[in-house]
């Protein structure tokens, strides 16, 4: 009988190991993709691409007794040979290569030049060859910085005692409503995917007082802007026992802090490849909508034309004040009108007009909204009275308010908005790993 | 202009403080739900709800304002009172109430007795009251031990080099194709949801070489059995430069080492709560596919009837056999049919009526299928040609085999399942947050 004892040790190494170790003059086995060769006569440089980054290897003529002419782009290699230091390499050494055996071979050439530094190429070109595109060096790097981003959400929360939690996506109503759900069948009953985890995670505060999840929503938006996506990764969280929607917003600010740092510490590779820099978040302002409306009319000279919405120029504008104002590229715009948030959103008891709610605007985008919800079980049947709603359609949501809820409050934040903002990007596309939208559905 | 700075100092305290700190005789302030409350004449045991664990509160005729009559179970209340060591109490501790302040109250009284050790009723009430019986202590501490199972998942193999990816539930077309997928309307394309992230993981082995998802996965079985659900977390991953698909056996051997270690350490708790005992995984045994049928056919005396398939009976079978045999609670099943497998597994080069494939049985359960995966792009057009399949409808994924990819391979975990199993729980909806199944939709 054979068995599996744990994860096997290999004979080949990788570039972390062999810059920690001491292997000058020692010779290794190592992996990779053959990621751009450059012949210059003599001698070659085959940069192999690993996760870890580009290696530098250095073929002589003679010293191998593999053709350099043999080798593709895009190969996979398992390549011999000896480390020196190199200073001018990517990783301050280089392999002197013995030996290379080649894993496997692409059937056909590479139809954009990866091993660019930037690729040169439109959107839609990278997006429409997103397999591949992505294994260009600064493509990948966004997509490691994002995961930064939720690693730092999820670190940070359970610090603060918050339980992850996993929601069902096929549901029987959307939690916000409205034309903008995709519908589907369901063993013959009328099913959507789920716009927000909402109902769930409110539902979870009952049970873990302090609940968060970092998942796909849906929005059937027929919006087709450089900020929309139909599918995006939501980072909610929601909790219990608030004194006001200012814990909620208190918290975000926590989340932003402690994630800047985790990039700070341990992305910098990334951080550099992007040449981001990141922002110093000490304090956020935050500002009521019909304050900032007034702020940015008087600053800018616009006329306010919506008392009750915000419009994206707005948005932008807000963004701009505070920046010019307070040097912050963050601000949080509060007490959002009622007739805009959800039902469930809690009204104002000074003036039922607005809602103790919030956005955060993000150099003037939108990056993720918030509030403290209605928690007593006659005030949300009365507010969804106002509304016409019917009870019932939703009665194991209003379950939990009938058997109790604490007051609580959250957020839910767009993974690939904040990625965007972070990268200075102009498209929320190039932050999402393969995008979703009103034309796009493939790869 | 106000600012927000960060997470926000309270007044109240939590329960990890107080038994780390020194507050025998002081008074603190600490919020929770009523969970129940045990009246004995002149005095009455409060429990209070928190998120990490039970509170026993101590209510005295005259030493509160606040009369006893007037407190429900589920309010959720702000307490004022001293501590005092008492090692009968859940905590080993008391709080000896003078102030009760009532935050929020239910409307109604809970229609099951949550506050009860085990519920005793059925698992078609408990769902059907989910949103409230989650607040069981014993229900929820089932969903902090699946959240202990994901972050094992994610330290284990962000260790190893992985890379976290999130990669879209509405796709042109789902993996294993087949009649078992929900399709929707996406602005008059037809679309599905992802029955697997299988082609997306692939494509971004060549970009990480190394990579992982933790995400729901969608499956329109019309099957209504003990294990079997229609939305659930698949936790995947996918490797490169694999030497074979042993590599795959022994990186999950790690991640379910790792796994026990970490829900030992830090979900004692809940383990003591289920009376959990985890198992020991030093070594997982192997065997082919062809091989296990016989082993059990001879020690059960019982007739093979399919050879290319395992019937439910079969798997409950082996995983009794090995657990006679090798005190083994997991065995890994290999090499399972070609005909079973989908068209990407790599059929094994020495008799391709079989493939370089897995299943990990857990208690005589499937947890897990993997394997290793077809790599070059002749070798996938032929396998797809043999089967029928048009490469034109995959072409983007294609396209990832045509630019070339490292020998690689992965698998996907039902988290849900494997939960299950280690709960010794009988039905996989005990261990699933929402159900989703042929006839449940809500709540």
């Amino acid at each position: 009988m054979e068995f599996l004892t744990g994860v096997k040790q290999k004979e080949t190494v990788g570039i972390q190991e062999i810059l920690e170790g001491d292997y000058e003059g020692k010779t290794v086995k190592i992996h990779g993709a053959v990621h751009n060769i450059r012949d210059m006569g003599d001698v070659a440089f085959v940069i192999l691409r690993r996760r870890e980054g580009l290696l530098q290897c250095v073929y002589e003529e003679g010293k191998t007794d593999f053709a350099l002419k043999d080798l593709k782009e895009e190969s996979a290699v398992e390549v011999t040979g000896v480390i020196s230091a190199e200073e001018r390499a990517p990783q301050g050494f280089e392999l002197h290569l013995s030996e290379i055996r080649v894993l496997s071979e692409p059937a056909e050439v590479m139809p954009l030049a990866i091993h660019k530094w930037k690729m040169n190429t439109s959107l839609e070109t990278k997006l429409a060859l997103r397999p591949v595109s992505l294994r260009n060096v600064r493509e990948r790097a966004k997509f490691k910085l994002q995961e930064g981003i939720v690693r730092g959400f999820r670190e940070f929360l359970f610090g603060q005692g918050f339980t992850e939690i996993r929601t069902p996506k096929i549901v029987s109503r959307g939690a916000e409503g409205g034309a903008n759900v995709f519908k589907l069948n369901y063993f013959n009953k009328r099913a959507e995917l789920g716009q927000s985890p909402q109902f769930y995670k409110q539902t979870m505060v009952g049970v873990y007082d302090r609940v968060f999840e970092a998942a796909p929503v849906f929005r059937a938006e027929k919006h087709n802007t450089t900020r929309h996506l139909n599918e995006y990764i939501s980072l909610d969280f929601e909790m219990g026992y608030i004194d006001g929607f200012e814990d909620v917003m208190a918290m975000e600010t926590g989340f932003l802090q402690y994630t800047m740092k985790l990039l700070e510490q341990d992305y910098q590779k990334e951080l550099k490849l992007l040449g981001v820099t990141l922002p110093v978040i000490e304090r956020i302002p935050q500002v009521r909508f019909d304050r900032a409306k007034e702020l940015v009319s008087e600053k800018y000279n616009r006329k306010i034309r919506n008392p009750f919405d915000l419009e994206p120029e707005e948005e932008m504008l807000i963004g701009r004040y505070f920046k010019e104002e307070y040097d912050s590229d963050f601000v949080f715009v509060t007490h959002y009108p009622s007739k805009k948030r959800p039902f469930y959103a809690m009204d104002d008891p000074e003036d039922s007009r607005f809602t103790l709610s919030f956005d955060l605007l993000y150099k003037g985008l939108e990056i993720t909204t918030g509030g403290q919800r209605i928690h007593d079980y006659a005030a949300i049947l009365e507010k969804m009275a106002k509304r016409g709603m019917d009870p019932e359609d939703i009665r194991d949501y209003l379950m939990i308010f009938k058997y109790g809820m604490p007051p609580h409050g959250g957020l839910g934040i767009g993974l690939e908005r904040l990625t965007m903002r972070l990268l200075d990007e102009q498209n929320v596309r190039e932050t999402t790993l393969f995008p979703r939208d009103v034309t796009r559905l493939e790869p």
